[in-house]
């Protein structure tokens, strides 16, 4: 963190959207490029990526002639859900009932991609600097017919972890973080926010119920409320780090579900990842370039500095509160 | 591919970096951080890092109390190596000769930190879309007491293909590829240039040797002459892709030295990764998010395209020949 900085400052946040634009195929009312047009929505909306990634009848490829030459089919769907029908707000700037919705609807989509396909990702690109193309706040879900590599990383090790101890992973870590205090960044009743042991990205948070739950959809509706608070207050923080609508991805993991949803899958905790890339300020990134990407993760702050740093910022955001 | 773009365009590239300054820290005759004056070097120059990741008395964490909470010491040095006295040229810009040297001085510091380390990483972050902070030509080189994580999965990967089948797997891997010609971009007496087959980054190359070599300082003369001409060719086609001074992360693999390095490690290859970030032009990147970060990598075009695209383009640098 003491190496001078020379090096590539990102540009300045576009900071007047406007609240509707008919030509953004994210607002209410917009016609898409395959020709729909968007209900006059009011809460979130939810509707076929027109450009996606999965497909539903991906072909097979031929079988193959060689150990090292192995291919597979990856099928599924690619869903939009926009949050909010203003172009102009961010989750950290709705109230936490406008949360509570987006919560609900990711529970929903869950539970009905989650009936055809084995895993179901729901993730948010949020910042252009995160890949993310439309400033209208909203999510993507790319639902399956495979285990993703880090689905299936996740299964090994929280598979292993309860065969050898007889517990969830993640449940004895929420724990002890609870314990040891110094990752937290916040508490409530029903979920912990803290920055993870194996933290690489400058202000990486983990978000995890206190309770044992596998998927979404098994959130109570006191735990909905609690999760849209709390959200709201993470968020807050984020954007009062650096006082910029401050960028991140962000996705859910739960237990796989599809044909095999009924199985044991007790050794599953649900919970979210949030990796913002900014380290030093609103225009100065963390790249995770060269030693990173040829051998491992440096970091350039603990997490017990993260943690410590995002604990001290205030609940109130730099936009709405006095200062 | 097809999706349209109004996400981040990056800014854009510098174009002009005067050939002298006497406030870059890497430039001949220069004062350096710690107070040092760098010689007026005239081939490569190779000085520690004045601000290290890795140092070679980092103390022992204490013993840990909890088997979800294990840390380990992680001691090395850090140097950087200039490739030439200018910083107003590349490695395409470069003559092979000058190549030539690089070369030599990569295989001379792997010989002399692997004396102590068993890991010595040579990466170079080319671009300030990749984190590069300074724009002299250069690269940096980490050695570490520990195999990063990229390094024991290599090594755990190649080991046991060798003991599965009685062969190097890259040998294998480079021999396959060359009698499948789709994903070849150059082939020369001595070394290969191929998109992988695993290829994520759009125009992501694997260099490879033709001949059993399992580090940077077993190559014979004609090998490092014939890496330098097919590393100038490859980093000419980079640079007339996008007509751009193509930025990318670059390493060596080699097998790991240290005290083990008598060990029987003929199930290493020695290779090289390309790792380059832009997808469209020289100023749309592909993103790493979202999906990418919390499922799996996702493709916005096949390794056989790519290997075409860049087989096709020409020889001779935009900014060299007549177009
Ligand atoms: O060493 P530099 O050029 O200061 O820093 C660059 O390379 C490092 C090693 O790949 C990365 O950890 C940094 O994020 C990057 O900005
Ligand atoms: O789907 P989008 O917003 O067009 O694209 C964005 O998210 C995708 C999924 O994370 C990434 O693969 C793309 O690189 C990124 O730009």
């Amino acid at each position: 963190m003491k190496r001078p900085w020379q090096g590539q400052v990102e540009p300045p946040l576009l900071t007047t959207v406007p609240r509707h634009d008919p030509h953004n195929p994210l607002c209410p009312g917009a016609t898409r490029a395959n020709g729909e047009v968007n209900p006059y929505y009011d809460g979130t909306f939810v509707f076929d990526n027109d450009f996606p990634a999965l497909q539903p009848d991906a072909p097979n490829p031929g079988p193959s002639d060689h150990p090292l030459f192995q291919a597979e089919a990856a099928r599924g769907v690619c869903k939009v859900m926009c949050f909010h029908p203003w172009s102009d707000v961010t989750l950290p700037l709705m109230s936490v009932p406008e949360i509570r919705t987006v919560i609900d609807a990711w529970a929903s989509v869950t539970e009905e991609l989650g009936a055809r396909y084995p895993w179901v990702q729901i993730f948010e690109n949020k910042g252009a600097m995160m890949g993310c193309s439309n400033p209208h706040p909203h999510c993507q879900v790319w639902a399956s017919s495979f285990l993703p590599d880090i689905a299936q990383r996740e299964e090994r090790t929280q598979r292993a972890y309860q065969s050898q101890r007889g517990e969830p992973l993640l449940m004895e870590y929420g724990h002890q973080e609870l314990l040891r205090k110094e990752r937290l960044v916040l508490t409530s009743e029903h979920w912990l926010v803290l920055v993870p042991f194996w933290a690489v990205w400058p202000y990486q948070t983990l978000l995890l119920p206190r309770r044992h739950v596998r998927r979404l959809p098994e959130l109570t509706p006191a735990e909905r409320d609690d999760l849209a608070s709390i959200m709201k207050k993470l968020l807050t923080k984020y954007d009062n780090l650096f006082e910029t609508s401050f960028p991140y991805s962000m996705g859910w993991h739960g237990a796989p579900m599809g044909s095999d949803a009924g199985a044991n899958w007790d050794h599953w905790q649900l919970h979210a990842h949030y990796y913002p890339p900014l380290l030093r300020s609103a225009t100065i990134r963390k790249f995770m370039v060269g030693y990173e990407m040829l051998a491992q993760a440096q970091r350039d702050l603990t997490p017990e500095q993260a943690a410590e740093r995002l604990r001290t910022l205030p609940e109130v955001h730099y936009r709405l509160g006095q200062k």
